[in-house]
């Protein structure tokens, strides 16, 4: 309904475990009409940045995202970039992350995200949040993130729209990550009270957001109805 | 030569990958006149600390280690002690750590240290202080370090041997842990120059130690001549 109504519409996602492509399958799978490009995540933001800045990463990721950097220089590193990479947070992985980054003249760590934690089946999961403070702490370097919520990924997706931030929404169930990263980079946000939403972030510190909805429906009703 | 001269004496120690025991074992074959319970030590410390405030512990330390914490009440656990636990810095075992610590009313953490790593034989290694950062930033908790250079370590090993810190003199090689610690507590400190110093250590930005020896035994010459 969005793209029928001619208004441009991007995924922002801080997916990290998994391929634009296994993303986007799963939500063709529950409905949605979405393609690979019309994904904004952090692998191929981290990707143009690697490109600009002529960086050759070691990566610590999940194996299911190696292919996001199939076509990056990974030979004789200068960097490394971290993700949430799950059982690949081995002792032995962690250290050989850390001897490339102290082994710089000067460190640069890129960090796919700045999570503390996440849910599964199994239990609670340490994000790359913590192991990115790890290697942050030990080499006395601070990382520097892609992904919600910091300004250049949303800068990111409104540049490939097209659209200055004073004429986009984004709608999203974190209060900090997708309502407070979009409200600083001059967007107006939407959140949804499903997913991840919690009643307490209504009453968040530093957060409000311009408005809520009780679903991404809703959300897409209230637009349509003011164009 | 120091304790025939009848001065008091103990060593502090920052090890946490082994009992005392071996500790002192190792010491004694480089021909040291040392007994077990003269060792000042991060995980002896712990267990004061875990006593006194009725803590007990979920450990995340060295296989090695654990004999240390032998008296320790362990059931149904009310914090989290981290050590260098090496190999057993696993993927599942950092998020087991981490769900005890994120399920407490009041999350407890200690730390035996804040070391960023330490060099083997094999390369670089991660230290404990790494992993204690991942684990504040997943539970927005600080961790209370004990082991050098905190206060309340040098303060019992001058408690043990009753002696106020105008009194005492530290020899040590770490600038920050040996030299800085003792001297924040009120001893006079000696840096040694073999082990971990560095010719740089002498532009130290924040610490300055009252004097320098070229080793061990010219710390005892120079003591007993003032004696």
């Amino acid at each position: 309904r969005i793209k029928a109504s001619g208004l441009k519409l991007r995924f922002c996602t801080n997916e990290t475990q998994a391929t634009r492509e296994k993303f986007v399958k799963k939500l063709q799978g529950l409905g949605f009409d979405i393609s690979v490009a019309e994904v904004t995540a952090p692998a191929p933001a981290a990707c143009r940045l690697l490109k600009e800045r002529g960086l050759r990463p070691h990566l610590l990721v999940h194996d299911d995202l190696v292919p996001e950097f199939a076509e990056i220089d990974k030979t004789n590193p200068n960097c490394v970039v971290i993700g949430d990479a799950a059982e690949n947070f081995s002792y032995a992985n962690l250290n050989e992350a850390f001897r490339v980054l102290i082994g710089l003249e000067k460190p640069v760590l890129i960090s796919l995200g700045r999570g503390r934690y996440y849910k599964e089946t199994d239990g609670l999961k340490l994000d790359v949040g913590a192991y990115m403070k790890a290697l942050e702490y030990a080499c006395d370097v601070q990382a520097e993130v892609v992904g919600k919520p910091a300004k250049t990924f949303f800068e990111s997706a409104l540049a490939e729209m097209g659209v200055p931030p004073q004429q986009a929404i984004m709608i999203g169930d974190d209060i900090v990550n997708d309502v407070g990263g979009a409200q600083q980079c001059g967007m107006r946000a939407v959140q949804v009270r499903t997913g991840k939403y919690r009643p307490c972030d209504e009453n968040h510190p530093q957060v409000k957001p311009d408005a809520y909805v009780n679903n991404l429906a809703e959300a897409v009703d209230i637009i349509l109805n003011q164009l």
